[in-house]
C-alpha cells in the first residue's frame, strides 16, 4: 500500500529565529507535527477533536523522532513540507517529512507514531491503525 | 480583601531570544501566564485538570492583556515574576505581573481574567469567582 | 497621512492550542508580531537583517501591547490578520492588528513600537521614524 | 576523555501542553537545547554571545537529532534533564539528554552537534572542537 504525499506551506517568521539569525531547530519539529495532521486532514480524516468524539481516537502520539538538518533557514523563507508514510505496520507507522525551500533540502524528519484511544480511566492506549485511515491515505 | 503575592523564577534560554539577541516579547506573556497558574497553585488551588474534574472549572481564560516593556532581557538572565491580584470583581479579576531581573523592572503585565466552567454542550461559561479561591488567595 | 492596511493569513495548528483546546493566547502575540513585519515587507521595506546592513536599523521593538480577546479560536481555523498603523508620532507609532476568522473578530491588539538603531557600543537607540518608511506605508 | 554530566531542572507549564493534555513534543527539544547550553555554561564556557566576541564562535548548531519518547509528561511536572557528551570526535560531538521525572524516564535525546565560527562573509563554518572546551567539560 503506497501512501499519498501531501505538501504543507509555511513561511518562516522573525520570531522563529534565534540569536544566530536562523530557525531555532525545535520549530522544525513543530512544523512537521503540523504537517503530520495536515497529511491526515488533507486525506479526509477529521481533526482529532472530532475523532475523539466519534471514535475515541485522540490522535497520533509520537514514539520516536529522527531529524537531520541539512541547511539552515531564516525569515522570510517560504518552506514546503512534503509528508508521506514510508511504513505502515500493525500498530505503528513511520512518517517522513522533507522540509524544502524550493530545490534546497532544509531538513528531513522521520517520525514513528501510533494511533491512540483514551480509555474510560483517562489513560491512553495504542490501537491498530484503523482501516478507514489506510483507505483514505493510500493510493488506490 | 488584599491579595497575596507570589514569586516565580524563570531562567531565560537562548531559544527564547530572537535575531536581535533579546527575548522575543510574546515569551513574556507565556511566562506571565505560567506565573498566573503558579499564583493559584502556590496558594493551594488545584491545577486546572483536577479542578475540571471536581468543579467543572477549566481555568481562568484571559479577556484583556496590557503589557509595558521597560527593559530588554537576554539569556541567561534570571528573572523573578511577582504576581498579585490588584482587583477582584464579581466575575472578573485583574492580575498584575512584574517581571524583574533583580532590581531592574523588565516588563509589567496587567491581565483581566475570568473563571470559566465547561457546560455539557462543550461551551465555556464565565462564573462568579469561587469563594474558596478568594479565601485561599487573600491575606487573612 | 493614512496608513495602508495589509492582511496576513495564518492557519491555527494543533500545537498552538492548550489543554483547554483553544489557542494559547501568547500565540496571538507571536502572530501579530509576524503581521507587523509582514506589514512593512508587504509595503516594500526590506527585512530587518538587510536594513541593519544598509541603515543600522535593527527593527521595531515593542514598548507597549494591549490585546483584547473577543472569541476563542482552535485548529484548524484559518485566521486573517488585518494590520494598519493608527498613529504615527515623531518617534513612536501605534499599530493595530485585528485577528479575524471570516466575519468573527477573535482578538485585537494595539502595539506601540519604535524604530531602533544599534550603536557601535552594541546598545539600541530609538530614532525618528524614517521618511522612506512613511512614504512606503502610507496612502499617496 | 570522559565527559562531565550536568542536571538542568525544568517545570512543565500549562502552555507547554497540547489539547491532549500532555507536553507538545517539540518542547522537549527546546528544553534539551537549553540543557545543551546549560551543560557548557555550567562547565565554565561563556555564553555564545560572549564567545562570538572573543573567539568568533557562534555556538553549536545541530546536525542531527534522535529522540525517543518513553512516557508522557504534563504540568506541573518537575523534570530533570541529565546531559553528557557520549562521543567527542574531531569536528562533531554527540550529546545525550535524559529527561526524567524522578525515577521515570520521559524521553531521551541524542544530538549530533558541531562548533561553528562566523566567517567575515557572514557564513558559518564548522571548526575543530576547541581544546579549552574539552578541558572544561571532561573529567580530569
Amino acid at each position: 500500500m503506497k501512501s499519498k504525499t501531501t505538501v504543507m506551506h509555511h513561511t518562516v517568521r522573525f520570531g522563529d529565529c534565534d540569536p544566530a539569525g536562523i530557525v531555532f531547530f525545535p520549530n522544525f519539529n513543530r512544523w512537521c507535527d503540523a504537517a503530520s495532521l495536515h497529511f491526515f486532514m488533507s486525506n479526509g480524516i477529521p481533526r482529532w477533536t472530532e475523532l475523539e468524539r466519534t471514535h475515541t481516537i485522540i490522535g497520533t502520539p509520537i514514539l520516536e523522532n529522527h531529524t537531520q538538518f541539512r541547511n539552515s533557514a531564516s525569515y522570510p523563507d517560504e518552506l514546503q513540507i512534503y509528508t508521506t508514510v514510508v511504513e505502515w505496520n500493525a500498530k505503528t507507522f513511520k512518517m517522513q517529512h522533507l522540509v524544502k525551500r524550493g530545490e534546497t533540502l532544509i531538513c528531513e524528519s522521520l517520525e514513528t507514531r501510533i494511533f491512540c484511544k483514551r480509555l474510560d480511566s483517562g489513560e491512553l492506549k495504542s490501537i491498530a491503525i484503523p482501516d478507514f485511515v489506510l483507505a483514505a491515505c493510500c493510493e488506490a
